[in-house]
């Protein structure tokens, strides 16, 4: 079952997903979404695949090649689909056991991720802070309690009287609709503003650090992550507000040296032209919709990964993602 | 007659407008906006309220008085009720057609600024410009050619190839629904950009500069705009693009020392929440919305004004702006 984010915070509706090709149409629409949950939900798609089809190897791999195109940007669903694939490939090793248990390996992996990275940011956040963030990156995103999110989360269960503002994060109002259902499911105090106003909160001082996610991190430190991400990366710049990024190590495409290489979804214009169906501009305008933006490396003050918390000072990009690559052993 | 700007692009819808009471909730609602265009809208309404009413001195001050309660920003409306009632202050001069003669004069003069305001911001452009503006700086919120928008207009009459890059303005939308109005009908090229957006385009070095309006200057070159101004502001900084203000005289406040002796309107929690009428944020949730931001003095290349183009590097703007202060004699 699949949860339909697009519907929320209206509606709870919940859509049932019996193939390989409803769950690429869920993906594709963002009826599931976020870097993370996209990659389980392609190993679950998977899983339940094996069970109900008994398929050969190569019939196995053509569907995890096929979900890998349902979005192009957040690396995790490339991730889940190439393990399920690369363990799937042996000869003596397949079984459709296998398949299921890699795949609940790679959701419960999450899980832990999620309580490390949290761990690991609440230890930035001081009492009575105000913390900006972008997009949805709580339990809607992920599995468990979230990456940026899971770490305001965190602090708030430890008592610090911490304060959200929340960017609507245009087109999609991800932060509008999703990041506020789910602080105010949580208690979390916060405050919802439109993208364009942070610049003139953080000139104020009203805003102490920013916590966002990423979709794909490259090995020198470039990031993708939602349209809008740069922007607030650049004024927390200029305004000295630490930006940090809360990432589990799936997150980082070791075959990616740099920003440049990360593809950029464009979506359709109709997303700009109005919001959840209501269109509001003017007929016919043209328009320009990436979904993601690339971040450079040198306006991250700190890595919230899984693993540890990295400062940018601390950083070589290339020996720390490097040293994180999985091996097969580690699962 | 008001052109309902609430209702555009969709529809166009023409509001009568009998009393300075109907102009006063016309110009709280939005239907009639932008700075020199509200100073316009409310110097007729005494013109009229003036031709219908024989009012004396004090109740044609009173009415005055009233209307600058409309909004708190943009000082041209503060500029064009002042005037109208310093001028049927003097015992000798006052009559009916004096105020009717004292707003027409207002009105010839915006349209006169305008065409000086483009033809000196038109100088600035280079063929094949690619230009971000934001909000409406247009025929809809002027007389005449507009201001940031009417320096691109003139640019686009004088065959530079220019294209223009749409900032969508939330939370209501004025570059969406307006902005894009406007260029369609003059048959410019452009594209509509979520907000947040233009980090990304600056980034890739597709802005060559950006052309804002403002809705009051303070003597220190501080200036008061639409929400989001200072965020193109800062980036446009960060990426080295010149940052223009396009502006009429009737925009300085010779009163106000700095930006922040500017008042802010914060407007209701409705228009973050949703647009036109729609809500998708989750109900409950607590809203900041400012409807305008202070951008420092420091951050401007240039100032586009009626009387001259100044270059911030010979910019002293106590002392050119105080030069500008209006004189009776003026008029």
């Amino acid at each position: 079952m699949v949860l339909d984010q697009r519907k929320l915070p209206n509606e709870e509706i919940w859509l049932s997903c019996d193939s390989v090709e409803e769950m690429w149409v869920y993906i594709h629409e963002l009826a599931t979404r976020g870097a993370p949950l996209i990659g389980c939900s392609a190993a679950l798609a998977l899983a339940f695949y094996a069970i109900h089809h008994s398929p050969s190897k190569s019939q196995l791999i053509a569907k995890a090649e096929y979900l890998k195109t349902s979005r192009p940007t957040a690396v995790n669903l490339m991730y889940a689909c190439d393990l399920i694939s690369q363990y799937s490939n042996p000869m003596a090793d397949f079984s459709v056991g296998s398949v299921v248990d890699i795949a609940f390996n790679i959701l419960q992996r999450e899980i832990n991720m999620s309580q490390n990275m949290a761990t690991h940011g609440d230890s930035l956040i001081q009492p009575q802070e105000n913390i900006l963030t972008h997009c949805n990156t709580g339990s809607l995103a992920t599995l468990g309690l979230g990456t940026a999110l899971g770490v305001i989360k965190l602090s708030h269960s430890k008592k610090k009287n911490i304060h959200v503002y929340v960017d609507e994060t245009r087109p999609l109002l991800q932060g509008a609709r999703l990041t506020t259902w789910e602080l105010k499911r949580a208690g979390i105090p916060y405050t919802l503003i439109c993208d364009n106003m942070a610049a003139t909160l953080m000139r104020a001082g009203k805003i102490n650090r920013v916590f966002v996610g990423a979709d794909r991190i490259a090995l020198n430190g470039d990031f993708a992550n939602k349209i809008g991400t740069y922007s607030v990366a650049v004024l927390a710049k200029y305004h000295n507000v630490p930006f940090h990024v809360v990432a589990p190590v799936s997150t980082v495409d070791f075959n990616c040296a740099t920003g440049g290489d990360i593809p950029i979804e464009e979506r359709k214009s109709e997303e700009v032209e109005g919001a959840l169906g209501h269109r509001w501009a003017t007929k016919g305008s043209p328009v320009f919709n990436p979904s993601f933006d690339i971040t450079p490396a040198s306006l991250v003050t700190s890595w919230v990964l899984d693993t540890a918390l990295y400062n940018q000072k601390q950083v070589i990009h290339q020996q720390i993602f490097k040293s994180l690559a999985p091996t097969t052993s580690k699962l």
